[in-house]
């Protein structure tokens, strides 16, 4: 047997996730599906996120087990091949030592949320980012941002379905900076909970309209009350970006 | 009579290209219609450029003449309000003069064409680049280009159903480099052949995998001969990205 790490990309809006559901498709079928047509073995992915419904991910890592022997490059080649025509790539393979695990391993996750602020309805870009008509203050944002950094009970930024056995997480950054017309939100944590970066994402985008304080993303956070939530982002903008191992 | 020059972006993939087609999808057809709806009025759309099926533009030029008085700021919220759910946005909108005609005052057109050169599919990108699996060089190709720029017969770059009156036209700029795993090819002339540019990114391709010399390139142009074009681009890594006027 030999545990092959993967990087995936991936284009969420046709799944209800990274995780395998009964009632549609999922990133992990769909690359367990390849794996078993590739393999005839029947491959379980361990992946470092669980990412819902339209996130999307540029290096999401990930594992299998197979047993047949592969070199890493002919693995991800084949895989590629028949994963064809859903939007999920392996863009990097490796073998690695049998008690490398891709969620317990990983020491930390980031993300990167994307906000396209201009009133134009979006066209290449669409499912892609967050539009927002209203012009949104990057500086204010980024500023109101830091009363999150650290070590919190986040059961506001906590989704009901979030199964966490506790909502008090540390979140190592919280950056927001303007490109042009886009609005980029890095965050990076040990981990998350469900919908903590789209609730957080969405408060801040309420400070950038001028609509709350900046004072009001603290006093959200210390209510630990989800309805103190501003405002939910969509899934569209955010993408997972990088997940930490302990030997990078 | 009011001129407005409109500023559109849009995604080509659903659309038989710019221009309006019996067959099929447009985009001219997508913002007359739009525009009908919104004044009433018989609107007829003049652009820049015909962009193919599948080209995509981040700032195609269009006028339209509009009777019923309207501030620039309010036709565009209209038109972009109407064209949903279509991947057409206009992004700019302004009076202008009578005399300025989006076609005919263009003193010059430019493109972009985004290759990415990587083995994995493409996922988030799928239609919006050319994806090469095989190592491009794209300093080779830099240098080959400049074979293409000035004035020249361009017939080997021309399509057989490009209606233009002569194949000479002058090329003012082609440059390729390469950003991470991306091949950008920028180019600029006062006007285009149709398929011109993405024959030429073909058989710079070609150039860059190693299949072609640099000289072939030179060869191919003195032939003028469609016979002797290497590979045509997909339309899916083309985008039109400006037009020129004498105010700018």
């Amino acid at each position: 047997m030999t545990r092959f790490a993967l990087t995936l990309e991936f284009d969420g809006s046709p799944f209800m996730g990274l995780q395998r559901q009964a009632h549609g498709p999922s990133v992990q079928q769909t690359v367990e599906d390849a794996a078993h047509a590739v393999t005839g073995e029947d491959v379980r992915m361990h992946a470092a996120g669980r990412t819902d419904t339209g996130v999307h991910a540029l290096a999401m890592r990930a594992h299998i087990d197979v047993e047949k022997a592969f070199t890493p490059f002919r693995l991800m080649e084949a895989l590629n091949a028949r994963m064809r025509p859903h939007p999920v790539a392996v863009t990097a393979c490796e073998a690695v030592a049998d008690d490398w695990h891709a969620r317990f391993s990983c020491l930390g996750r980031a993300y990167i949320y994307r906000i396209v602020n201009r009133r134009a309805p979006l066209t290449l870009e669409r499912g892609k980012a967050w539009q927002v008509a209203k012009p949104l203050d990057a500086e204010a944002m980024h500023r109101a941002a830091q009363a999150l950094v650290g070590r919190h009970d986040f059961t506001t930024f906590r989704s009901v379905h979030c199964q966490a056995q506790s909502p008090v997480k540390t979140l190592d950054r919280l950056d927001v900076r303007r490109e042009g017309e886009q609005i980029l939100i890095e965050t990076e944590a040990r981990s998350f909970l469900h919908h903590q970066v789209r609730s957080m994402t969405g408060c801040l985008a309420m400070v950038g309209m001028g609509r709350w304080r900046a004072e009001q993303v603290r006093e959200a956070l210390e209510a630990r009350d989800r309805q103190a939530l501003g405002l939910n982002a969509p899934p569209d903008g955010l993408y997972f970006v990088r997940a930490v191992y302990p030997e990078d």
